[in-house]
């Protein structure tokens, strides 16, 4: 067995090309033409989170505040479309702001669910593969991926892992729009 | 040697009351008066957080976007006032908002920068003893602790305590205010 992965990410990281990544993760179907923009291909922060995702292989569990990173969703869509089971709980409020990328991600057929809560559902993290977690303050926008100080966590240790997996099912139930009282 | 810790905790958490606590923390000069209050004593997350963060013995750093809890603003002067070293970094555009503890933590004396940058500093972590690592998705106000999904990690895991030490010594530097080029 490999070393569990232990890896902390900073942000902000540097505006960078990710076509390549992204055609490559979408298969031998896809062509893979160089693509001709000026951006720097270079190892960051925000690349070593992309591949981390890319690297599911049955399943990804998505809990986010914010997402409309045009990047991580075409990444997430890559997933879906080649089988990878993904589920996506996210914040009522936020879902439907400008740029949010959960429209196109349920447009995708991809299940979302969102809290009924007065609070804000403020987690920020995935699970791939039932086996490594990505954690931390990240909300998966481009201002924060280019602009703020934020950290991110990917861990494969059980001991952390485990108890992410069990929160994700206990609110992904509990957010079922099957339980919603509407009173 | 004890085993690391590495604890999950998760929000919310339900009101509670912390003066025993406190006043445990404060030192045998502190009157253990039994509080009259109704709120609940029982074991929560955010006890369990209090607990953790009270345990610095020699030195705290912090480094948080928001800081406006009253509980969590207490504690943390009773560790300075114990002799801990408490340094703190925050987000300049956050730290002014009403209810935020920042300006009581300066009057207390207790040394603060903040950013100089146009995106946020949105970390949301503190380092005990330079051996223990609290972060995680949760600031610190009453709101996102009572009312929100949040999760917060506590480890001791050498792995992911050296790098969040290394980032806050970066961030202290660079928000240095001799640094400000004010132009």
């Amino acid at each position: 067995r490999r070393r569990p992965v232990r890896e902390v990410l900073f942000f902000p990281s540097p505006p960078s090309c990710t076509e390549e990544l992204l055609a490559e993760a979408a298969g031998p179907g896809a062509a893979a033409r160089s693509c001709p923009c000026p951006l720097p291909r270079a190892d960051c922060s925000f690349r070593r989170l992309l591949r981390r995702l890319l690297s599911a292989r049955r399943s990804l569990e998505i809990c986010l505040f914010a997402f409309s990173s045009p990047q991580l969703g075409r990444a997430v869509q890559i997933l879906h479309r080649r089988g990878v089971r993904v589920r996506v709980v996210t914040d009522a409020q936020y879902m439907g702001l400008r740029g949010s990328q959960i429209g196109l991600l349920r447009h995708a057929g991809i299940p979302v669910r969102h809290d009924q809560e007065e609070g804000y559902m403020h987690h920020k993290f995935a699970i791939v593969d039932r086996r490594m977690l990505i954690t931390g303050s990240l909300n998966w926008t481009t201002q924060a991926i280019q602009n703020n100080r934020e950290n991110v966590l990917v861990m494969e240790d059980a001991e952390y892992v485990k108890p992410f997996l069990d929160e994700f099912e206990r609110i992904w139930e509990q957010y079922n729009p099957s339980n919603y009282r509407f009173i």
